[in-house]
């Protein structure tokens, strides 16, 4: 078995840890391995780990060190974020407002807060994924104590305009709390809090070549904030457990990194999506675009389609022994029999959206790699569609002869 | 700066990552990064390592896979296991059962659901840190949802009745669910659910050798469970997140070594142990014992001490400058000015619970190191009580000249 030769086009699932993460984190794993709440030599060293990650942090927001609740990744931090402040601000307000495209930990959240007695508003989106301001502003009450809408969306890319629906929010109810899910963001989008205007920031290492298991939460100081894991008073009382160090150190590496790299990484992440996005439907005939086509208002690594008359978990399958790597959408919800929820809100029809197919680039893609899916994808989806009654249906339909 | 030559007496508050445990984790921060809830080779070669890291810790505790629930660490296993139960439930009754020496992830938690409108019975302590099984048996009605109580103590070592307990708990009425804190047990103890007949057990790798920021929960199958952490489906629904593949090969591997060598580290533990119970109290007058001294009933690897007048927070910056890490207590309250919870749950004076130390062995101290600190600590107790005006006046007195 090798994975050398495969092409990985699957990086909002997951990033490889860059070496040079690991190599900042070894120290932790290896000689600074003390309890960072202990009184000694060897916990201080730990604690100084911490501390310069969580200095490193800030430092991207721009925001203050003590505003930085580490996690253990971005569904932490999304349930965090909610559950934090739909408890803790409740004495403004049971309303609470969120998208029909967000990710589950955000979408599942407010769904049980909702048996929980809470009110949510969920905003509808156009047939890009972009969020109605329109509506999020006759959604805003006097009751409304939180709003969560996601920063990009992870299926299809779109960015959502945060920094105006933070200001709208903040005009029509200056109580009510911001958060975003900024998972997808982070790496590939400015994530300055000023500039954004958000009260909370969810992130998560692994998305842009950080290690698994471990987030991050920007919390605004004196935001209404109720802890859900308690115990010691890790994290300024706000998260308990004993600190994973080298997971902190990791991820703020690999963020300085995304910061450091940004225009590179992104300006070359672009060239590669928008020759998928060009010649993805100039091979393949009935694809369509999952997303928006204004490419300033899209994820620079994300390319999303819709494959007509065929399945996308089989066109996946056939990439996968081709040698390729990429998703029908949510790595979260893979093998689900569901259709995503993301693309029905966007109004795309069942029958289309199960013949969806993610493909999201990374820094060490080539445009050799792209080459070759662009060779392999449209025999693939032609072989399964001469497989496919329902594709033969439609062109004989279209012919005139349908059979039935 | 040195570590090299330290002596490290903290293995409650944790332990260093062993070599072997991080060369298992190494090629899932290398080489097998992918999504395991993706369907390609690179997620494949992920879920297997997930998969064969579930499989060695339900052999270690003799349960079913499914019955493993990844966390990323023992404050979230504490606190998914009582509010997952106690909502789970609730149904059967609002009446909530743990003791008053629990570890803050498990006493916070049950505090916050008290908040909530869950009636509360902290069971009582001995002297000796055990806790009241006839309290136990008197408290349990046909309304006590869940009993809460830990496996061995993180202060003083005791090892609490687990199987006893849980057998009264059943007796008076099986609906009711029985979690165990085992975070300081694991290593130490027998784990083997069936003959400890719990329905939930919380651990963590880092008291083990394992890597920070990473645990797990047994669940039983049919246990009233609701989950906490909601997004995708990944640990059966139980617990949403991408998963840290490299922090569950990490804690497999440390717990299935911990079992492996569970004799040779355990009577190597308790012969330091015995040596510093014994010649601690030899070489320093005015030293109590915290907790039991039926050795079969303490931990291998614990040794806690009271000494009179001088605090305890002294001793421990005085030890750490002549090259010694050792505790107050537990490290999640190091800093605090409150007394132990703990000690004082079991009648310790609170002029005399200040003065705690708690030394805990691992499997790489040596009796040398035991030597050097018999040297150490006596002088420094004595050079501390030459300053202290407590110790003054406490001698005068005894003296018959108190200066009132």
């Amino acid at each position: 078995m090798t994975l050398d030769k495969r092409i990985y086009l699957d990086h909002a699932a997951t990033t490889p840890l860059d070496p040079r993460v690991l190599e900042t984190m070894l120290p932790y794993l290896t000689e600074f391995w003390g309890n960072p709440s202990s009184l000694y030599l060897e916990a201080r060293e730990a604690r100084r780990g911490l501390d310069n990650a969580r200095k490193t942090v800030a430092e991207t927001l721009g925001c203050k060190t003590q505003e930085i609740v580490f996690t253990s990744g971005g569904s932490e931090s999304d349930n965090l974020a909610i559950r934090g402040v739909a408890y803790g601000n409740r004495r403004r307000g049971s309303h609470i407002i969120t998208t029909a495209i967000e990710h589950h930990a955000v979408l599942h959240t407010f769904e049980r807060l909702e048996k929980e007695g809470f009110t949510v508003t969920y905003l509808p989106v156009d047939r890009e994924g972009f969020v109605d301001l329109k509506a999020l502003e006759e959604a805003v009450t006097a009751e409304t104590s939180l709003v969560s809408i996601m920063y990009a969306n992870n299926e299809v890319g779109t960015i959502e305009p945060i920094a105006e629906a933070a200001r709208i929010v903040k005009e029509r109810n200056p109580h009510c709390v911001f958060h975003t899910d900024g998972v997808q963001a982070v790496g590939a989008l400015d994530v300055n809090i000023d500039r954004l205007g958000v009260d909370l920031f969810s992130l998560t290492a692994h998305k842009f070549y950080g290690p698994k298991g471990f987030g991050a939460l920007y919390v605004r100081s004196r935001t209404p904030f109720l802890p859900q894991t308690l115990g010691g008073s890790q994290e300024r009382d706000r998260r308990a457990g004993t600190e994973n160090i080298a997971g902190a150190v990791g991820l703020a590496k690999a963020l300085e990194m995304a910061y450091d790299e940004f225009e590179q990484r992104n300006a070359h992440s672009a060239a590669l999506r928008d020759r998928l996005l060009t010649d993805v439907p100039r091979f393949t005939p009935k694809v369509r675009i999952n997303g928006t086509t204004d490419l300033d208002r899209r994820l620079a690594n994300n390319a999303s389609f819709a494959f007509e008359y065929v399945e996308g978990e089989a066109i996946l399958m056939a990439l996968d022994l081709a040698g390729i790597a990429a998703s029908s959408g949510s790595a979260c919800t893979s093998g689900s029999l569901e259709p995503s929820h993301v693309l029905t809100a966007m109004g795309v029809p069942l029958e289309i959206a199960r013949g969806s197919v993610r493909l999201t680039v990374g820094k060490d893609n080539t445009m050799e790699e792209i080459d070759r899916m662009l060779e392999v994808l449209p025999n693939v989806v032609a072989r399964l569609r001469s497989l496919s009654p329902l594709a033969g249906a439609a062109e004989a339909a279209r012919a005139g002869t349908g059979r039935g």
